[in-house]
């Protein structure tokens, strides 16, 4: 499929070298909008434009609001404002808003001049929630009907007035202060005789959030509950907007790639990678690597205490990168598994007890196939010497025990202190399984070895 | 909102010990489907019945739908034939497929035995669809209509066969040997007149999968056109189901449940970490543990070269653990980014030559920074030991540098050679980037010390 598509787009971009025009637009508007967008943002400036402006208004919108931001801003820049005051007034005003966060302050300017009066308000109002909180995210756009409507009347508003809603599938029944009362889709309607009343027929348990919910919540109850969409309601429960399923998984999916990011310990960028500068990707790399280096550097304080053990044995340094590295490994396996456990909700801070006494047993598994590996390995490379063979065997059970345990338990202990637990990833719980399992090897070395 | 839920599950349990069934009953169908499986999840085996039981039977199948696969078995177990029978029927055939491919054979058997021929047709149909392809997640509930029937005729369909469908909102037009000829939505059908034909309102632009097509298709499908339900075609493109947003959302969570596990050297488990058991959890972290144990041996193999140098200059060991940790560090920042990337479809393979330009000069930024730092921090410790700190700072450069490059382009070059990325992540680019940097720094100690 990957291949058609790209075959189609070199097509079209023959089309528009060739100024056939006429030709590129009958096979463009035959596109999804989201094909249409992939296909402009791979243009350059001029030819964007040239490409945007063959788009019939309404369709024209719906691409806008899929393009990249930098070609988002590029055409509204270049935009006159009556095309302008129609793109503003035809997005639905949550991607409206995504763009203005985007934009810079001259052209949101330029922007919200050319909306209507209530438009620029209802903009206005989502640019007051605080980033990433529901407020922000939701749509004000929805179905909103009252219990005193039968279910033919309740079709009749949708259909009037469905055409500019994101989801027309749920309707949401309110008093008339807008308090949310109960919820309805267009299921139920169908299958209900049209004089039935909507009182009768709503469901009353409302699976809702408030706009100060974070994102984590709201990708929670779209997990939880297979929702279509899910109403936002202020602190007085009244219904100020809705948080569509497709916006939903967009969410989602950026949460999911922070969560990579700092794992990997560096901050969360805001763009994708291609498209982020080469100082912010620095800026948001330095601060990790100048904490992890500086606690590595107690690493290497521990190895100057044993300087003399190294200088009578120095092939004891050998078995160093082994064992830390097998231990930051093992570390981050559990680590991972519990970040991860916690993230979707399976794993909770009552659990503690339960993952010391699994990664315990696991580790008796795993820490006792990989001493005897050792051991064997030891005495092939260096015959008839027991006494290192046991040391790095044991060593490398002792690690693997203590490595699984801290991994399993940091993430917990963040999480109990309010920290983020994706801080306990890898790289963290590698540099202090270092430092412990090097402890470790010398302290046994020391018993065993008689250095 | 936890703490809410967890009083009241509290007051339930009470219900349940004080035998005030009636009540807890009542209490208990006031919820969503997901919060009472929640519940009984929480019960033990012969509690968890006598609450299942108290379910009227429509509501008993939708949180049947939501239990753990052990609750579901041990609630299999238990079911007479003709409960059986009503609830294998009630289910959406995906449901009940999820629910046999986690079941014990005999009981998989139990269950067939109780379901009609037809619906043991389909659910054995489903099953020999290849694990994770489209074909083993769609349902074949879906609405079909055909391109002659009216807006009316196509409501008064949708009205008398929606209540066994999952996805009632759209609407597939296909011909009479079920090759699919368009989509419509209820959308579409509210919004024009009840004598229009669907010929003429029908989206013949058709988004959709083939049976054979994996996880990750239907996943970026979904991402890409924000759908809320795909059609599964096969290869003859004869309709055969479709996928929800639901069922796409979950494995969305799975994929990256798996990646995360992968990324951490870890083969992914099927079950979640707490249901998962001791064994099971030992034998997908050991071979990982033991690969990268002997590519670590390597590393040590190195270190054993020169141990004439580290004799000579034995506190050129305590720089190891801090190169080598940092070297790992940027590696898998780059790599993460990049598996992100490519997961995402932000990055293909065609980008490799700007990433490395991009790795490039963020190595230029973040690497002089952290040589200055270690050149001043090796002064401080050693003052006059101009060489040393030259050393290290200039090792620390070139190790930034390899380690950002590497950890950009191995997983490209997985990708290239059709292997699975997320193989390229921090254990695995960690390991290599430790030999690397080990013989830059003895390379460049050898060179400036003259040892």
């Amino acid at each position: 499929m990957e291949n058609n598509k790209d075959v189609l787009e070199s097509g079209f971009l023959e089309l528009l070298e060739n100024k056939n025009l006429r030709k590129l637009r009958e096979k463009l508007i035959e596109l999804n909008e989201a094909d249409i967008a992939e296909f402009i943002d791979t243009l350059d400036s001029e030819k964007s434009l040239i490409a945007f402006r063959l788009l019939p208004k309404g369709l024209a919108t719906d691409v806008f609001a899929c393009l990249d931001n930098d070609k988002q801003e590029h055409i509204v820049k270049s935009m006159t404002d009556s095309e302008l005051s129609f793109i503003i007034e035809d997005l639905y005003v949550d991607d409206a808003v995504d763009m203005l966060e985007e934009l810079p302050s001259d052209l949101v300017n330029k922007v919200l001049a050319n909306a209507t009066p209530n438009t620029r308000k209802l903009i206005n109002e989502m640019l007051k929630y605080p980033d990433n909180s529901a407020g922000s995210i939701m749509t004000v756009e929805y179905i909103g009907l009252k219990k005193s409507m039968t279910v033919g009347e309740a079709f009749d508003y949708v259909r009037k007035n469905s055409f500019d809603k994101e989801n027309v599938y749920t309707g949401y029944v309110m008093d008339e202060k807008r308090i949310l009362e109960g919820v309805v889709t267009v299921k139920e309607l169908l299958m209900n005789p049209t004089d039935a009343m909507l009182d009768d027929i709503m469901s009353t348990n409302i699976i809702k959030a408030v706009t100060t919910d974070n994102r984590e919540t709201i990708v929670e109850l779209f997990n939880k509950y297979d929702l279509l969409s899910l109403p936002v309601v202020d602190l007085e429960n009244r219904l100020v907007g809705i948080v569509t399923v497709d916006d939903a998984v967009s969410i989602m999916e950026e949460e999911v790639t922070e969560d990579f990011e700092k794992m990997a310990a560096m901050t969360p960028s805001e763009k994708p990678y291609l498209k982020t500068n080469v100082f912010v990707l620095a800026k948001n790399r330095i601060t990790w690597l100048l904490v992890l280096m500086f606690s590595s550097m107690i690493t290497g304080g521990i190895l100057s205490r044993y300087e003399a053990q190294i200088a009578v044995l120095p092939l004891l340094v050998t078995f160093i990168p082994m064992l830390t590295d097998t231990g930051g490994n093992a570390g981050s396996q559990s680590s991972t598994m519990i970040i991860r456990g916690m993230a979707i909700g399976e794993i909770d801070l009552g659990d503690a007890l339960k993952i010391i006494w699994k990664e315990f047993r696991v580790s008796i598994v795993v820490g006792s196939i990989l001493a005897v590996v050792n051991f064997i390995k030891v005495l092939m490379q260096y015959p008839g010497k027991y006494n290192v063979g046991i040391t790095v065997g044991l060593s490398m059970f002792c690690t693997v025990m203590m490595a699984n345990i801290v991994g399993g338990l940091l993430p917990m202990l963040a999480k109990k202190l309010n920290i983020d637990p994706t801080i306990m990833a890898s790289p963290l719980i590698s540099t202090l399984v270092d430092a412990m399992s090097l402890m470790i090897f010398f302290g046994l070395a020391v018993e065993i070895l008689h250095i």
